[in-house]
């Protein structure tokens, strides 16, 4: 085979160049996840950086921006400034089931669908996991819900309790999904027409009874009464959400 | 009171600016959340929206940077290039809460108590709303799994089944919490000590039997036979994760 002929056979396919700052930007992801970079570590000044690693200061700017929106590094302005490791937390995951949730239009249903797969759960490892602490502020949530003036104020501490059943089961995963579900289903019950005083009284005493499942540790308990609330709160929110789309076109 | 009371009277609290690149890309993102800009939608080039916005070339790219890592935007390379929207995506759900499991070296333990909070809904959900086509994908990837060579192949396609039960749920959520929690069993479950023929057999005849009840849109059938399922191969791996912890001091 001629020369030029083996030449021609070499074919090559489109490549896909990885950008300088997702290389920095990833390098010292590994070592924040790792465990190299311990939480509160200060990573060296910009400058520092650019001299270290010969890229230029935008790229090391916008290595430190992708860590940052991911939840990676805090950056501190001022003088005992600059970029602090950061351990990943809930907020990330909340925001980012979040964006999925607005930005898909998913269905209200499907929100409802998740509730009622987590807070069971949530429920049975509050009951096995509690401390004293996590009760008090089980309680504590209880009494402003039912003190709770206004709708704002019901909500607010009707989404505290929900994330303090997940914080009650000391799994950080279920804690991070039940975030970002309790955001959502905030912004879609906020709505005159869904809260009146029988909703209200109806949800201090579900909410209640599984406080002292979980305070009873009684984990059988505490999964029923919340299979049972959150089914029906479902329910109940999605009846509205219907009216409430039905009744727009019919008012023409 | 004299003029010079009065301004000496005047205090400020520390202030936050927010950030340029911030400001950019939260309205970039709220109109691409809200749908104005919908998938696909070409924003305009970097130095047109320069001239639009008035800030720096870097702040624009900063901006754009933080919607591509948020997953709102995919940036392609090229003469027909420039910057696109898209829709946030389970994928974006999946690698937050990969970064949550892996930077906070979360317990095994919590990841399998998501999985058995999930799971048995996503086979609810599946025997509900299941497609001709969720099936033939169930039914194939089982094959797989029965045919599989080695350790490497069974893995993969025991994740694919668990990911495919999950598209069949037709839930979005559920589905981006499944594949994050698959990548995370994967990685831990990869492990020589885990899978022998027998945990093979009993996982292909779990699944058929669970793809059985999704076919026959038979519900509680499919949440029980999922419950079992996942029970048994968490207290599995939970088991081999404990020995392989211990046994490498043991040989010191």
């Amino acid at each position: 085979m001629a020369a030029g002929d083996a030449r021609s056979a070499i074919r090559l396919s489109p490549m896909e160049v990885p950008k300088a700052s997702d290389v920095l930007a990833n390098e010292l992801r590994e070592r924040i996840l790792s465990g190299e970079y311990p939480e509160g570590t200060p990573l060296p000044p910009e400058r520092e950086l650019v001299t270290q690693t010969r890229m230029s200061r935008t790229t090391v700017r916008e290595a430190l921006r992708i860590l940052e929106v991911q939840g990676l590094i805090r950056i501190k302005a001022g003088r005992a400034g600059g970029a602090f490791v950061q351990r990943p937390g809930e907020e990330s995951v909340a925001s980012s089931l979040e964006l999925l949730i607005r930005g898909r239009q998913i269905r209200l249903a499907s929100v409802h669908e998740t509730r009622e797969a987590i807070e069971p759960s949530c429920a049975r490892l509050a009951a096995q996991h509690r401390t004293a602490g996590d009760l008090r502020r089980l309680e504590a949530v209880n009494e402003e819900i039912a003190a709770s003036a206004d709708l704002e104020g019901f909500l607010r501490a009707n989404v505290d309790w929900h994330i303090a059943v997940a914080t009650a089961s000391h799994n950080e995963i279920l804690t991070g999904i039940m975030m970002a579900l309790s955001r959502a289903i905030y912004t879609t019950t906020h709505n005159e027409g869904f809260v009146n005083d029988e909703v209200r009284d109806i949800t201090v005493r579900a909410h209640r009874s599984v406080t002292r499942a979980i305070k009873e540790r009684d984990a059988d308990a505490a999964v029923r009464r919340m299979t049972r609330h959150v089914h029906s709160y479902a329910a109940a929110a999605l009846e509205v959400d219907e009216r409430t789309t039905v009744s727009v076109p019919e008012e023409d």
